[in-house]
């Protein structure tokens, strides 16, 4: 579970000031290196580090799952925080990032100069087909999937400070869940700790975010092979031409017993 | 105001199912070239893109001010969307972003391989000093500012998908609002905003962010002059360790009438 940190805070109400002490939720960098040289640094929540950078590589299209890693490690060293540096080694044979991938993970992990041209880039890279899932899930399960995400992120109680993202299955049961002060990186590391358990493509699942759907998270679902992405809050315009565009079910606005699907509507029945 | 898109969704509810149109907020990717080269890319909500390259430049501090920027332009182009990539064309003398900087924009723009390091990165980018600040502000005049944010903030009505940041004088009014899918691209629009009105530091100035407080948004507020930053959610702990050593105030869990704050408690009576 995330790390937390406890500090002096001062809290006011109308008629009342007193001095306490709160968690806070951690956010350090990570820099991922792959053979040695840096790929991307990204703020995250540590903890499950590894999944985090399996599921950046696999959903960024650089590797195809975790059997094309061969180990990953800690850096420690004079110049870097033991924890903050990690390199993956690659598997033999397996093709090192293109060095326009070295300088590509800018400001966001965006691929394209418009939105057209970044779908098109998705397109190219993803390697599952969601569109033929068969999955079919029924209204009230889909709605009982943010009580049952928020009941298992105790730590949001703590801190209030975390993006959760869940995956869950056809029954609504949980399967896996992360939470990060980045929401990308909670995807990411949903997605990571399946690859490393072997389950890609994540066929006939549902993964839920804590917040909204961005172009990126339905990026990362479909990179997995996730066929439905939910999210509590509203998605973009990108996020769901991207979904609508590659056969993904996308909902927003999941709360109480309503919902908008914005694309593949015929799989909540 | 940002750029909305309609698009048909399927409104689910507990006994009801209508096809319906709804309006979602423009997601786009935005490349910020300097001098013909490339600097970064970020996923935007499209409008008050000049600002938002301006306050990118400053609040990584490769400029120092507006007059740093001889002009800004859009580069159409056969294989570019016109609106989409950016050129910003230094004034004579300044200095070009070092190569490094050229790969830092790395998956966030985080500076450093620990929490120290980037606390120490941004202490010696920061040009202002906001520990001399003298501003007070009341805690009922705090307390109204999230309520006025989101009056101002038309556009959430519609898309219910948007960040915001508020830049309020010490009296309380709303000075900037600007607002996008990323949080710390409505930092900078404002920041931006800020150094293209020739108004930096921005001296005895809160910003208000409209989700949580992290590393990234406090460093954006510093290289600003801002002396407080509030944020309707939780801060993170290097966000609170930063604004602590900067001499900011950091209020976090700003509703109705309470109030934690993080660091700088004196300048809230």
């Amino acid at each position: 579970m995330p790390i937390t940190a406890r500090r002096r805070v001062t809290r006011i109400a109308e008629n009342s000031r007193e001095i306490c002490f709160d968690s806070l939720v951690a956010e350090e960098p990570l820099e991922i290196r792959v053979g040695g040289r840096s790929l991307a640094v990204t703020m995250r929540t540590p903890g499950n580090d590894f999944e985090l950078a399996t599921g950046f590589l696999l959903s960024e299209g650089l590797i195809t799952g975790a059997a094309d890693v061969a180990t990953i490690s800690y850096c420690p060293g004079p110049d870097t925080q033991a924890f903050n540096v990690l390199d993956v080694a690659l598997s033999p044979g397996v093709r090192p990032p293109p060095a326009e991938a070295m300088r590509a993970f800018v400001t966001t992990s965006s691929c394209g100069l418009c939105g057209k041209a970044s779908i098109d880039s998705v397109r190219s890279k993803s390697v599952y087909d969601v569109r033929s899932d068969p999955m079919r899930l029924p209204a009230p399960v889909l709605c009982a999937l943010p009580g049952r995400l928020r009941e298992a992120q105790k730590i949001f109680d703590r801190t209030g400070g975390l993006h959760a993202a869940g995956l869950f299955d056809a029954d609504g049961h949980l399967v896996c869940l992360r939470e990060d002060v980045g929401r990308h990186n909670a995807f990411d590391k949903v997605i990571g700790w399946a690859g490393m358990d072997g389950r890609l493509p994540l066929r006939s699942h549902v993964i839920l975010a804590s917040g909204r759907a961005s172009f990126e998270l339905v990026q990362k679902a479909l990179m997995a092979g996730v066929p439905m992405l939910a999210a509590v809050s509203a998605p973009s315009n990108l996020a769901a031409e991207l979904a609508e565009e590659a056969g993904m079910t996308l909902v927003g606005f999941l709360r109480g017993d309503t919902m908008n699907v914005y694309a593949g509507a015929e799989r909540v029945v």
